[in-house]
Formats: structure tokens, sequence, C-alpha cells
């Protein structure tokens, strides 16, 4: 089996965007006893880092497209690593910090955008365990931060 | 072995909650490789939430208390998934996020009670590494989030 | 082969400083399914605590020390109950909290403290994925906390 999820992801209309090259000293994916554990990918659309803070300049509906744009991120950095996306066996687990003003409490909708793109793309093994929290600042001045633990075959 | 842990939590008249739906696109508990992942757990008193911030509207043994309700809806989604708590092989990691005011600097004591009730429960399984961070906002403006890995046996 | 990470320690003239003990509940380090998950380290110089906020009291500079500093308690930590500094078989993941105000976002300089740190006493072992975020508040003032997933070999 290969290329099954690239062609779901293309019916999807989904276009995985070019792996960010880390910011600084540290891989972007790293393997250890069968878990790519993916480093916290930053929300880019058209190349653009997507800044802000929910319950601030952004709603709901702006931080859950962030997090799903982190969530297309992460999906990219593990194509990049694995070659081909069919070796994701599971997505274990997703850790979504959310710029958040201090009365900002739609955390776990936000998160959503990043969830639901691991179900349309992976199916069963894209539904994951998680934690949404709301953070003080973000790297760049992101709207959205998301890491992921993510079981995959060997190649 | 069997029931064992159920008797323990009976013993310690403790009562779990019952297992508290995900808000969102995500499973409760996700176990690879062993591990089972806890998804980050809020805390419920008599099914409502508890809400606040520690060193504004909370002191720190409202929060440790609350803390203490996240480590129950933890060990209440173990149960829904493994059915027997005697599966527990040791709690690894817990992760404690204290919706904290700036100038709030106490949240190991406010984690312990997370802590403490593994301890209570599951003996020396039950004592873990940890983190425990002080957040800007929390989902649905819960005081604490907890979330957890466990080692688990197979069934 | 053993000793030799101590014999890079000394060469890079770096000194581990005592294994601080946990604050509370739970323990510095817990090993499991091969990966020692080592519990959330503050920044301590010469005994002291390294205190502050990022963007307000102190500098990127500063802050990437004290994440530097947190990494060598890391080590520290690994070393009290590896023994042999050896095993470490690969730094797997790092999660940098950075206790920042609002407009501060070189959260990736700051967590380089630490990533650099890795890199010059365990090498390519050293380089790992990574996840840094900007926190509300740290447990007693502190600058920035470090935790971390390493995979051991046995003893």
């Amino acid at each position: 089996m290969s290329g099954t999820i690239d062609a779901r992801i293309a019916e999807l209309g989904l276009v995985l965007p070019t792996a960010a090259a880390p910011i600084a000293a540290y891989r972007p994916v790293l393997i250890a006893g069968g878990i790519a554990h993916v480093s916290g990918q930053l929300p880019f659309r058209d190349g653009d880092l997507v800044t802000g803070r929910a319950g601030e300049s952004d709603d709901v509906a702006n931080a859950a497209e962030a997090a799903r744009l982190c969530g297309l991120m992460i999906v990219a950095q593990l194509r990049a690593v694995l070659g081909d996306l069919d070796r994701v066996e599971q997505v274990v687990k997703l850790n979504v910090f959310v710029n958040s003003a201090a009365d900002f409490h739609d955390q776990p909708k936000v998160a959503n955008g990043a969830s639901e793109l691991m179900q349309a793309i992976f199916g069963d093994a894209g539904v994951h365990a998680r934690a949404a929290v709301g953070v003080a600042a973000l790297p760049l001045g992101a709207l959205v931060e998301v890491d992921a633990q993510v079981a995959v075959r060997a190649a």
C-alpha cells in the first residue's frame, strides 16, 4: 500500500505546504520507538505566518483555521520524513497551544481545526488524544502552535 | 488480578465521576505502544465544571482540589477504556496546566492535588514524572487541566 | 562504552548541578518503554533559581541562558538516574515553557539555549524534536521550564 493518503489529500482538495525548516537547533520530526514526534508547528497561509490572539484580534473561526494550517504543516513534515504518508499508523496525540486573551475559553473549538483535518485525511487512524490550552504568547506572534505524536510503520 | 484498584478506590472513599465525553473531535484515551495517552481533562464537581484563575479568584487549596478532580477524571477515563484499572502498570507523566494570574507561582502545590491522588490510588505505580506550568486561559474557563501518559498491560 | 559523555561534558567546561529534588509528590525521571520522561526542570545558577519574565524583566539572552540551565539540570537528572550518560541513545523531545510577556515572540531563540546544549553534549543524539511556547507563569517565578523525553539503553 502506498500513495493512498496522498490520493485522499488530493480528493479533499488540500495542498500540503512546503515543510517549514526549523527556526532553530532542532529537528522537525524525530522518530523513536515507532513514534514520530513532530515539533510544534506554526500556521502558514501562502507562506505567511498567521499571527494574532484569540479573543482579541481573532475570533474562534480564524483561530480554528490557524489550527488547521498547523495540522497541514504537521502532515507536510510527516510526508517529508516518511516519504509515504501511508506509513502513518495512528495519530496518537495533539497538543494545541492557542495564543489566548485571558477571557477566551473556546480552545477546544479552535483545536478542532487540527483534529478534524487529521480525521479527514487519515480516517479512524487520524482520531487522537488531545490537550488544548491557552498560552500567553507564541513564537513570532503565531496565533496557534500544534505538536504531535504519531505512530508510524517501518519503511 | 482484577478489581484490586477498584477496591482501593472504594477504601479511599473516592467515587469516580462519569467519564466525560470529549468536547470535540478527539478521543478521551488513545493507546499506542503500551502507553495510554489520556486527553487533557477538566475538573468537574458533581457534574459542574470548576472554573476560575489561581491567584485571582482562587487560592492554592481550591486549585489543588481542582487538580485532584482532573486526576479523578483521568482515572475514570482509564477505567472506561481499560475495563479493569488493574491493567495500569505505571502512571508515567502528568502535564498540569494551571489557569494562573501572572504573579501566581505555586503550580507545584496545585499539581500535587493530582499527583497525590495517583499515588493514593495506584501506590508506587502512581508516582510519575510531571510538568506543571501556569497558562493564560483554559477551555470553558476551567481552573486546571491535566493530561496523562500511563503504561498499561494488555487486556 | 562508558564515561564518554562525562568526558565531553568536562571538555566543554560544563559542571552539572546537583540534581534538584522534586518540589512535590512526583519523580524527577520515570523510565517506561525505553523512554526516560524527565519532569519539568527549572533554571538554577549556583543553587539559586533564575526568576523573571522574558520581554519584561529579561531579554532573549537572559532567557536563553535560563533555558540552558534547565537543560543542564535535565542532564544532571538523567545522570543521577542512569548512572552513566552513555546510556542516552537519543534526546527525543524537549518542551520549553518560557515565562513570557504578551508581546514576547522569541521563544525559539530562548529554547535554543537548551537545544544547543543537548547537541554540544550528545552530538547527533542530542538533536531533538521540540515545542516552545510562552506561558503566563511558572513555578516559584522561574523564567523558563523545560521537560524532556529521552530514549535510553538498558543498563
